[in-house]
């Protein structure tokens, strides 16, 4: 075939990664780590398509992921196809197929990729990984509780333990506030849950206008700040109510089961997606220089009844490859990972091949990482090669050591 | 949010498979043995964005692939952007991007997910995982015998060496004789490489037909077929030419490597892909019940070079989940996978909550999968969740147990 005229371009698609080998081997080494952890809460992996039904994500998704930010398509059978951009429609898809059959709880990860239509920045992608770990069934709170705990560990298992917090609310205590305390309709209560979730992105004086607009006045933006400012203990007192109590039970729980002050409560966590309906949390590192949330979940009560049979409650959360990356790195939490190369054998002339492949075959099935060179080379050359692709040792040989049935290492 | 009026459906888009734990553990222990065999030979994992520009497959991937296979669609800033079909091209992009800094040989391997529309039948599905193996740069026949080898490594890995056999053929031997000897147009050689490609699935009065249409008559058709029944040694006599002299010469290397009678000459071996130029070849599952070729690959020389750099040649192969799925299971060779879970820590009352959770957390520190329940139970109650979740062991203890600091096992 002719060469083409004009070259292609070796870049990636805007807002994807090249995972080159020391970028595999950090995404996998962290992997690892999640894995480990997550599985020792006896949660098991699963995985499911790429592409998913359009509707999945029409039905529960927040409507800003649905209509900026979903990647969908029509097939070429005319259906209506998007490129899955979070895990938990699909979850309840495949809990809710296998409903009768699965163990509960049911407790699941998976680590996969996701595509997301956004202006690419610091910890935002277009393509992003996301470990997920969710229960169905069994106690809700006792969930919670396990739920926050796991978050924490996997943080404790990469020795990040003393540089994050979670912050957890509930959201039958902010919808019973903004409804039955400041009487807002459901339309303003939306808009109000968002402007707060981006308040301290926006600032203060945006804020403040955007309150406006949604029609909170003088009085009522009293009752928002004092609620803001209270403990848990003043606002289950003043706003009495299912939410209210849930948090405090949920507190107790947690104190029970050794969590300590690093789980706290914060009014102010409200989590974008629309789906969720009880305990909301997010993880923030408290470095000054990284402040920010990293991930964040909650409870889900009304997805897997989208499908028409048994509803089961869930929780759980999704924590982001960029983001884990970044704090691993702003904290020097990332070790020296493993070489590629254990050995190389060298090849110092053609007629060396039969031995050199024999010793080859031999210490590769001992489990060690064994390259042999594709071209015959003097000594210098299979030195310099061997520091090129960091082998740490090198198997070296001539004549006589053939000979003599010996090879230098 | 109210619930939905009509139940969404619980399946899978067309063509794609939802992993529930038992098929993740499956494919996971499939690519733990896959990774360890590629990373014994000192080949590097990497990965690319599941999204590529449409471009990159325009230029260079088979007509079929891309005209009715592809998945692609113009994202909202007007880009074309296509679902990555096959790896090979991003190895490509990639390798070249960093061109300079790369040591060479370059020796990599991926395990990623591939979208081509098909219609879903045994072995072939919408989205599929592959194992891709590939060396750019060094010696190019020795190159071409460590691939092949790996390949039958990999196979070695499972236990399936007795199972497979590889056919190898050269490009350049069959455009020489489709051109030299047949003196066929390159449209009429195109036509017909696909034709050959398709005889076995066709038969052969449909593959008869086939020559007829592409204008090869009685003569040439005697040619053809004498040529096909050759061995190396006749066809290397009869047709010199480069391609015969680099497959002479690539056994003769075979076998000083002491690769046995499992890698043979066979010149029906086409490969469907525009892009190979020299050595090709298919692996073959060899038991009657199953014969098939279950994977294969080639050489390519003029890929990176597309991107406007210096030219590198490479030689790879990709390696379908679905079809070494079939083949594990065909010869019996997947053996009982580990649990999920080893222990459950029982919950007899609320009050046994604390000392629980301090077992739990020091069997996970231990390496243990560990459950604890999220509703209190008795005894029977405990024993029967353990039971449904497969739990090895049981830790059980009451009021007692917990005076006296012991527990059951």
């Amino acid at each position: 075939m002719a060469q083409s005229k004009t070259a292609l371009s070796t870049q990636a698609y805007k807002g994807t990664r090249d995972f080159y080998p020391e970028d595999m081997r950090l995404q996998q080494w962290m992997f690892a780590s999640l894995r480990k952890t997550a599985e020792s809460y006896a949660y098991r992996e699963y995985d499911g398509p790429t592409l998913e039904p359009y509707e999945l994500y029409a039905a529960k998704s927040g409507e800003e992921l649905v209509s900026q930010q979903l990647y969908h398509f029509v097939d070429r059978g005319e259906r209506k196809v998007a490129i899955r951009p979070e895990m938990t429609p699909t979850l309840a898809r495949m809990v809710a197929g296998k409903l009768q059959e699965l163990p509960r709880p049911v407790r699941w990860y998976c680590i996969s990729n996701f595509h997301r239509y956004e202006r690419p920045q610091r910890g935002r992608l277009r393509e992003f990984w996301q470990l997920n770990c969710d229960v169905l069934g069994g106690d809700a709170l006792q969930a919670d509780v396990e739920i926050l705990n796991l978050a924490l560990d996997l943080m404790a298992g990469f020795g990040g333990t003393e540089f994050v917090r979670v912050k957890v609310n509930n959201r039958k205590l902010m919808d019973h506030f903004f409804t039955q305390s400041l009487s807002l309709t459901p339309e303003q209560t939306l808009k109000l849950t968002k402007l707060i979730d981006a308040r301290s992105k926006m600032g203060e004086e945006k804020y403040g206008a955007g309150l406006g607009e949604i029609g909170i006045d003088g009085e009522r933006r009293i009752q928002l700040e004092a609620f803001f400012g209270g403990t848990l203990e003043t606002i289950a007192r003043e706003h009495p109510c299912e939410g209210a109590t849930e948090l405090v039970k949920l507190f107790a729980l947690l104190r029970e089961s050794g969590a300590g002050a690093q789980i706290i409560f914060d009014p102010l966590v409200m989590r974008g997606l629309d789906y969720y309906t009880g305990t909301v949390f997010e993880v923030y590192d408290v470095s000054p220089e990284n402040h920010r949330a990293m991930f964040g979940g909650g409870r889900y009560d009304n997805l897997v009844g989208m499908f028409g049979g048994q509803a089961l409650s869930g929780v759980g959360f999704g924590m982001g490859d960029v983001t884990l990356k970044n704090f691993l790195e702003t904290h020097g939490l990332i070790p020296e990972l493993g070489g590629f190369t254990d050995v190389l054998v060298s090849l110092p002339k053609a007629e060396c091949r039969v031995p050199a492949e024999k010793i080859a075959r031999e210490l590769r099935s001992l489990g060690l990482k064994v390259m042999t060179p594709l071209q015959v080379g003097g000594f210098g050359e299979q030195i310099k090669l061997a520091l090129k692709h960091g082998a740490r040792f090198v198997v070296l040989f001539g004549d006589e050591e053939l000979a003599r049935g010996e090879v230098l290492v």
